[in-house]
Formats: structure tokens, sequence, C-alpha cells
């Protein structure tokens, strides 16, 4: 008997129908003798309805009486996916984040979770009920309803995973695992068996939105046994996330390509080389709580260097009207641009740890195909490079080729 | 400085454009010096609709779940209507009712409030809030979430006044008070200032949909002072529903004329005359859970005795069915019928109880008109008979004239 978390998101209880298929899969883990907690998110759509009625009052609506409103999309899921495993003859309870309760702080929209009560739950478990927890959703210290922020339904299951001990924390998702790539870029791409914590961050960070980057850190940190599965199909392992290192020689030293177009690059030429120079240009653009990812510096022409820095694509125009107004003239800067057709693509695994020419490899590849490098990023796990958009589909199916995924 | 509490329903707080205007009202109040605690429904429509979700799962909702899902309605609007005071520059905050918290037995769907510990909002009260609380909802002892049923959101704001001895709980709805009958049968009606609770609870029994029977029962035993007013007029005092006697002799005898045309009638006749022949006939009907309002035994040809009552129009044909399947043969009646082309009208006021003839008048006047009575039953403040159902409107003209109501 193992005890089983299980998050279904937005899509996986979309409809009264996709509720009744996730009690039936609940129902098969219960009759194998499993103790299972079941962690929803809002019936898709919901969260944005409840939103857009909160805007419709107060264009910048008041946190805490915001997550009061949002908060109800997961009350009203965990009633619905109750109610479908009795109607199939289950005991079933259903559980807010206040009565379980999930204790976090008082950062409304964005709240952390501090602690969780899991007794009432385990007594549930124990008596052989099924635990029907809202995701997303705590309470502060003082009682007032506060909410994890988008995605927060999976750290709600990490959490209680953790909390509760489980042997497994199940990721319900439209997609069943992991690939090495997105199957709509590279058809070759395949499905990973495994994948270990640190790369699935990178993979996370750059752009593959199946797991919230917050719930594997909060995993790994726990060294919680996540699996990512598809809720739309009746068989299939998923994804397993795990804490070990690769240490097989056939494994490949590449897991995965990821890659990102939402990002643009900003540039101010000719900036005299002189000490506190980068603080200088970021400053502003951080106090316009614009993020930057990443950031290169070169050496120019004599005495004078270039800085180039990514941004998100809805920002440009903002950095660079601060660069213009704020910085270009404060530091006698030559020339401010910026440039929206780029991409990033990056190779991620840990096994580029112990293998050397990996980044020549890469390098290579993408030279063979014509494709000019722009900007390069590399962290002990990945290496990320900033090409012109239109290459990006060539540049992910070479690099998924050359590694060796397509096998 | 008064301490108000105001209860809009689910019209009054139907759209963001109509919870704007319960803000700006509670403004005005608030702008008086005045604390005000505002107590809410689900917007119109929103209970219907979660109920809807549950059903769609399972025909018969676990109530306990049902609660959990539909006291999300009254989550959402406390937090529109606590935006809505926001944006008017008011200090306001939101609190579900087991953040109250406000105790209830663990009836689901049907829940009793036990207790208020109304300490937090009276903190909040103090420190200038305005405290907005969810209608309609409390938690039992145990932490689970209960509703009290429909039109509860009344008894929470009775409930409230009561506990925080507030001056006055202000019911707003989509009428402007309590009126002598319907204005849209008789175009004279007249809004009552003032009403007494015991009239008020044989108006509201009778039909006048105004109030829930529970709530004026609660405000009653508490000696809260009601009253209910418009949400959709700016101007008007509404009616105030009182605990004292009237004693003036100028005031009417009738204060208003009531009437109902959801009720049906069943005759059993021929029934031979024996003990326990009521029991035998309304035993069957009260175990189908078919509510019964008037009852009349008349006797009938030599040792047998005539049986007629009222129910709901939607239960005519099951009781029909009981009493012909069950009752007939076992008690030997000789015949069994229905009608549902049949109305009630009632006459209401404290006064008659110190005035005779107020039964001969009224029967006088519905002999003038033509209009044959088929059942009467009395108590100390009304006298109710039953007709067919086409007089109706003419009854109803003809008493409000009588009992001078028209002046």
């Amino acid at each position: 008997m193992s005890l089983i978390v299980q998050k279904y998101g937005g899509t996986s209880v979309g409809t009264p129908e996709r509720i009744r298929a996730v009690a039936r899969r609940v129902a098969r883990y219960k009759s194998l003798g499993h103790q299972i907690v079941v962690v929803v998110s809002a019936m898709s759509g919901e969260t944005n309805r409840l939103i857009g009625l909160a805007k419709e009052i107060m264009a910048e609506p008041d946190p805490r009486e915001l997550d009061v409103m949002v908060s109800t999309g997961e009350q009203v899921t965990i009633g619905m996916t109750t109610l479908a495993l009795i109607d199939l003859g289950i005991k079933a309870k259903s559980y807010t984040g206040s009565q379980v309760k999930i204790l976090t702080d008082d950062a409304h929209t964005k709240a952390r979770i501090l602690k969780i009560d899991h007794h009432n739950i385990q007594e549930d478990l124990d008596q052989g009920y099924v635990v029907v927890v809202a995701g997303f959703q705590g309470v502060d210290e003082q009682g007032n309803i506060t909410t994890l922020g988008r995605g927060g339904s999976d750290t709600t299951g990490v959490a209680l995973a953790a909390a509760l001990k489980a042997d497994e924390c199940q990721i319900y998702t439209d997609v069943d695992g992991i690939y090495t790539t997105d199957p709509r870029v590279v058809p070759e791409a395949k499905k990973l068996d495994s994948i270990t914590f640190e790369e699935m961050l990178e993979m996370a960070s750059l752009g593959s939105k199946v797991l919230q980057i917050r719930s594997v850190e909060f995993a790994g940190k726990y060294k919680v046994k996540l699996r990512v599965l598809s809720s739309f199909e009746e068989e299939g392992d998923g994804t397993l996330i795990t804490f070990e290192e690769k240490n097989n020689m056939e494994d490949p030293i590449i897991s995965g390509i990821a890659f990102n177009r939402d990002e643009a690059k900003v540039s101010i030429l000719g900036v005299p080389d002189k000490p506190g120079i980068a603080y200088q240009i970021l400053g502003p653009i951080a106090d316009a709580n614009i993020d930057v990812d990443m950031i290169i510096q070169n050496v120019g022409a004599v005495g004078t260097t270039d800085f180039t820095f990514t941004v998100n694509r809805i920002d440009l125009s903002k950095a660079l009207g601060i660069l213009n107004e704020k910085v270009k003239g404060h530091v006698g800067a030559r020339e401010v641009n910026g440039n929206d057709k780029i991409a990033k693509v990056s190779i991620v695994g840990v096994g580029m740890r112990s293998h050397v020419g990996v980044a020549s490899q890469m390098f290579r590849t993408l030279s063979e195909e014509g494709i000019n490098i722009d900007m390069i990023s590399t962290s002990e796990i990945k290496i990320s490079v900033l090409i012109d958009e239109k290459y990006l589909e060539l540049a992910v199916r070479a690099l998924h080729k050359a590694f060796g995924l397509d096998a």
C-alpha cells in the first residue's frame, strides 16, 4: 500500500465529464489498495473569469479581496470531484486550503507555504477516505485566505506529498510526460522515462511549461518523487523526476532541447568602460520591474564596451524608452537598439558536466546549418544561445539529431 | 453614531454595476458616522448555476459537498462588494461565514445558527472598517462549511444584528417596503410605514415573499429592529417591523391582504366518523414529505365525515395517488377528489383581536361580489378563505376597499 498524491490541472477538470474521468482514475488506484490525496485546480477558464469580475469592479483589485474571490474556483472543483467519487461509491471528503490547514505567509496572490497541518487528512486517509484538497490556496496566521499565484496547485500537491511523506506525487496534465524537445517542432522528439531535478529546473525555466518551477524546487528540497502523466490517457507511466545522478555510460549527455520565443534583445553600444556601468544600465531597468534574462558585456572599440541583455518581448519598448531617456546620455553611450526577432535555444543535461566538447559540438552544429549565434550564456548543465527567430525550428531539429535524441 | 447591519439580496448585487450602487449607498451611511456591517447574497442566478454543476455530477448531491460548492457564490460577492468599497476610498474587509465565525449545527443545506463570534468584526468596526459578511453560510463545530438554506442571507443579517446589538437591521430588496397587498393586483395598495412582527409573520407565510419567515422569527426572538427597503431607489424609509402593539384607535384594524395561488385542495368524502381518522388520512401524506396548509373536517351524512386539506399544487397528484391507493379503501371512504383551480385570500391585522365583526365583514364583502367560500381557517390575527381562483383579483380588490386600505 502506497500513499499517492495526485494533482489534476485546469484542463483535467475542465468539464463535469472530465471530472468524472478523474474520479474513475482515482477509483482504479484506490482499488489497488493505495491511499489517495487528490489536489485539483479550478476548472479551466474559471480563474480568469473571477479575475475579470474583480477587475470590472476595481482596475487593480485589492490583493486580499482578490484572493477571497479567486480561491472559490478550486473550492467548486473540490466539491465536484468529491461528488464524482461519492457517486462511484467511494468514501471521499473535500478540504479547502484553510480547512487543511495550509499555512502561508500573508503575501496575497503570491503567498508561500509555511506549514501544513496534515493530521486531519491523515486521519481521514486511515479511515479509508479519498481526500480532495483545493490547490493554489492557503490561509495566513490571521485566518485570511491566500493564493499561491498561478500554477500554485502543483506546489500544493508537492507540499502535501512532503508533509504526508507520500510515496509519489503524480502531476496530471495534458501531456503524457517530458519530451526531449517540443514534438510540434521535432516530430522525432522522445518522451523521457526519467529526468533529474536539475535538468527539469532548467527545462522548466526555459519554457517547457509542463511543471511550475516552484513546485520542482519544492520537490527537490523535500525529496518528493515527482511524476508527470497525462490525464487524457488511460495508460502510460509518464516521466519520473529523480534525484539520482545519471552515471550510466550509456545515458545520453543531453536530456533535452528547450527553446523560447518570448524574449527580445536590447543593446547599448559604445559605453565608456568604467566600473559601475552595469549597475547604471540595469538599475533603472530593475526599478521599472522589468525582468532581465541573459546578460553579456563585450569589449568594444578602445575604452568602450557594448552591453546586451534580453527582456520579455512585451517589455521591449518600455526598456528602450528607459535606456534612451534615463541611461544613454547619463553614461555617454553611442547607441541603443532593440530586436524582438530573436529566439533562445538551450541544450540541457547533467551529462555535460563530465563531458568536454558539448559546447563546441553545439556551436559546430549550428554553424553547419549556417545559423549565426548572437549571444551565449552557460550554466553547469545547460548552454543557451540567442539566434535569429526564423532559424529556431531548424536549430532545434539539428541539435536534437546531433546529440542523438532522435535515436 | 449607530451600528447598522445592511443586507443586500441577489438582485441587489446581480451585476458589477449594482454592486457599485450598493457601495455608494454604504458610503453615504458611513459618511453620516455610522458603523456598517454589510451582508450579501450570491449574485442572482449564481446559486442555481452552482447547484446545476453539482447535479451534473450527481443527481442528488452529497449535502456536505453541495455546501462547499454553493457557499462560493456569496464568497465571490463579498470580494466584489469589498473591492467596490475600497475603490471608493473606504476601509473595508470581507468575511466568509467560517472566518466570522458563524457557528451552525451540521444540518448541511439547512443549518441553523448556534452562535456568532462577533469579536473580530467589532474590532474592525471600531477601527473604522466597513465589514462585509457572506450571507447564507456558516461553519459547524468540526469546521465543515454549512449553508442555511434558501433565503438564509436574511437570517445571517438578523443574527449578526442580534450578536452585535445593532441599532437596526436593514433588508434591501427589489421592493421599497411592505404593501397592504400586491400593487399589481390592487393599484391603490399602500406602502406601510410599519407593521408588527406578528402581522409580518402571517404576511410572509401567506405569500408576501419579501422577507424569509425564519429571519422574521429570529428578529422577533432577539428584538432586532428590522426595516425593509429598496436597493433600487435612492430615497425612502421602507417599512419598519415593530414589536409594539398598535393601540392607537385611528390605526386600521387590518394591515394587509395576502394571497396565494400555489395551493390545491384535496377532499376525501364519506369517511366513517371514527376516532383517529385524521391521522389515518394525514399520516401517509406526511410520510411522503408533503406539506399540508389548511385542514378542515365537516360532518357529512349520518355517521360519516368529509375531510379537506390543501397542499402545494406540485404535490397534488402525488397526494391524490396516496389517498386513492393507501387511504381510501383502508378507511372506507366514498370518494377522493382534488382541485387546483383555487386560491387563498387572507386578511391580516393585530387589530382584529379587539374588533368583533371582522370575519363577518369579510364574508359579507365576498358575498356581495358573488364569491363563494370553499374553506375558512382563522388565527388570532388573520382570517383565510379558499375561493375559486378566477375570483382572486376581484376578492383582493373588494377586501382592500372594504377594510379602508385604499384610503
